[in-house]
């Protein structure tokens, strides 16, 4: 299995806020944005894994900048790292106001995916090797966030959250 | 402002899991149950708030477990702490096997909304007063998610996380 | 096969009126109402019969209050009364202004649903047993409506219409 | 305000059953084809009354005939009778397999609409003249349904349904 | 085979337009036309071709006037001519202002479809015999659409364009 | 207004092809797919001109392969040439086997949008300055295009068709 770069499995979802997207403030509702992010990080999964994909967990997604009706709304994902059969997949959030072309990073998302076989059981993805400096950065942060995630769904011990008390324990 | 209890906030959204939300393994999208859960949290937060919400962030959302196609899908919502003018809300999710209702809860998200006042600022919301057993351990954990998401979005120090040092301390 | 009562299939979904289901008036589409009740209805009816089900007629439904966009709406939907393999349902419609969450009744829906052995031939459902006032007043009615509902379709005569004779003759 | 004839608000609309109408026995949902009508009756009653309309109620509608998904389904809504602002419109449903052409009824629908002015108070409406036998005999029946669904609605007493009495005193 | 008229394959689709397909000047996005005759001309090529049948191309469709939100939309599909397993559909569009029932056309669209048979290969339809006067002529400018659909798609060399030959050198 | 590049438009649209966009043959059905590009070509137009976009015309699109359920399909839409107020954009479609991620080149559509100022009245585009061999191609056949797009909307009489006949008299 030839290793890849986050690079090859870039995927760009464009699309228009429609009006049944926007809540009563005229802006885009918080789920939907969800259920792009998704829909863009399972493809940018498969063009790593060359197989089926399942979402295995949502991390951290902060809203910091409401997305007005009628915004152009540009999903871009890439793998980040992965760890034997699951990938880690952020979903870079971009809004347009279509009538001045000013352009802004609204927010950003991290994903889980697994890959799977025909048998619908986890199999192994290629390695994945960073390129770019921001590639290197979210590369290197996945484990604190694999640690998290594993936490918060009970499956790791905080005794065991190696890299978390790294990081907490510096200050 | 009177306080209210979680229980004011429930809201049950059921429904059926159809074709155009599964995967090529005939088992529903992640992207859709995320949107479904936003939906139900929403009505939750503004049954809470009787205000405006929304969306502010999601935390983490793991799937355990496949909801196939035409699985009835229970999502159950309820505001577990506040914080001002922000709710952390948590949303259940039950699936039936609608010929033999064996039902099984496959997973929860745990997502935050801001309640806003007529020029879009924040507005406080009542506070919340939990009643059951769940509900008090659901209050308690909320101070650290909230630490952790505070963190994770840049807007908290590492040396500040007083309550996820005071977790990972103890081990 | 162990009888039921009406709460056993007690199915609530709770929504929010999106744009796309409303008229020029800006109050929801009356057919979008029917087919969010039928949906709920077929849960209630699954929960009841453990089955396969299909709708096999509405009866008169009436819509006295507008139902205007952002509002919350949840429906209710309990088996009234089984007749062999048929079960009719009632949905009760409440509807919520989510800004200070007065909630009103706007109207209910009776649909009656039939449930299907696996090869797609009607198949007996459990008894039921209504416990609380309502649900004794629904069960005594379904007689009534149920002639009714066969006189309609041409499938009982009115000569043998015992029910509503009874309930005309009286004036 | 020129009196018009059933054949003024004629209105086809015809579609192809889709998936995510389907229920898990691969046949459309009965409330997709209630939403369907709905629309359908709207467009027969704007026709009908050039004015703006909402859904009053809907009268018994019985689903005899399962329609497969991939289906040809044609809806004819025309105006039956008018009673001051509301009108009632049959809905008929004939379903064609789209192999060979063969095409059946497989049910009817009967839905009252009432006329709005723009300050949403009904409106009267152009009389209405049946033409053809089935819509003479369609004409006479609505009185009948009239006085069934004020009955059902609460709104007529029983004693007072003089046509509903001589339809069952004949027997 | 019998050959048959363009009545038979007469296809009505009577709608409404929806917020969600309209652009921010609030009129009906082409796309969603596009879509919509597409949909219609399909079912009249099924009912030309008793067989499945698929987009092979759309001819030149322009949009000359816009069509406002809450319009209703009427789109009638016929076959114009046909060639071995292909069939040229013509969509006639009409949109109606629900207030005053004004009608007018808006515009039309060509769309050529391939009937295939059950190992989805392209299989003989029935003859056409156009009868109207429009029908005549649209079956007679067939040819010419026909030579500069396979031109522009590279099917046909431009010296082979007999009848775009023809057109243009008469002046 | 800076002339702007082919590039500087570019629109991506990456998704997967859904049950409910797919016909019989389990492809998708073309209608979905020309609502696609429109959507994509109308991000490309608003690039460019920054402005409102309306579709005025489809030219020529065939749909020479079919697109199987959960592919995933890429559209690549960009201006190819500006005339005024009007834009010609292109799009590419590609789809890849999520599988094996092999991808090839389905079809391509032409798409004609127009600019619109604040009173909805045509307004004039920055110029385009192809600069890669393909965008040079397209560059040049543009003008061919325009002339039988207003030929066949009867906006230019074939007298005048210089280009076309141009293109035709070589052989």
């Amino acid at each position: 299995m030839k290793s890849k770069s986050p690079s090859d499995s870039r995927t760009i979802m464009t699309t228009i806020v429609l009006t049944n997207e926007t809540n009563t403030c005229n802006n885009m509702f918080g789920g939907d944005l969800l259920a792009l992010m998704d829909r863009a990080c399972a493809i940018a999964a498969q063009r790593h894994a060359e197989a089926r994909v399942v979402t295995a967990s949502v991390n951290h997604v902060s809203f910091s900048l409401p997305i007005p009706l009628g915004s152009t709304v540009e999903v871009i994902a890439k793998v980040s790292r992965v760890f034997g059969s699951s990938m880690e997949i952020f979903a870079d959030i971009w809004v347009e106001n279509p009538l001045n072309q000013t352009k802004i990073k609204s927010n950003e998302g991290i994903y889980t995916f697994v890959a799977l076989d025909e048998n619908m059981k986890p199999q192994k993805v290629p390695e994945l090797i960073p390129e770019t400096e921001e590639e290197i950065f979210r590369y290197k942060g996945a484990k604190q966030r694999r640690e998290l995630s594993l936490l918060l769904s009970g499956r790791l011990k905080p005794s065991e959250a190696y890299e978390l008390k790294k990081l907490l324990k510096k200050f």
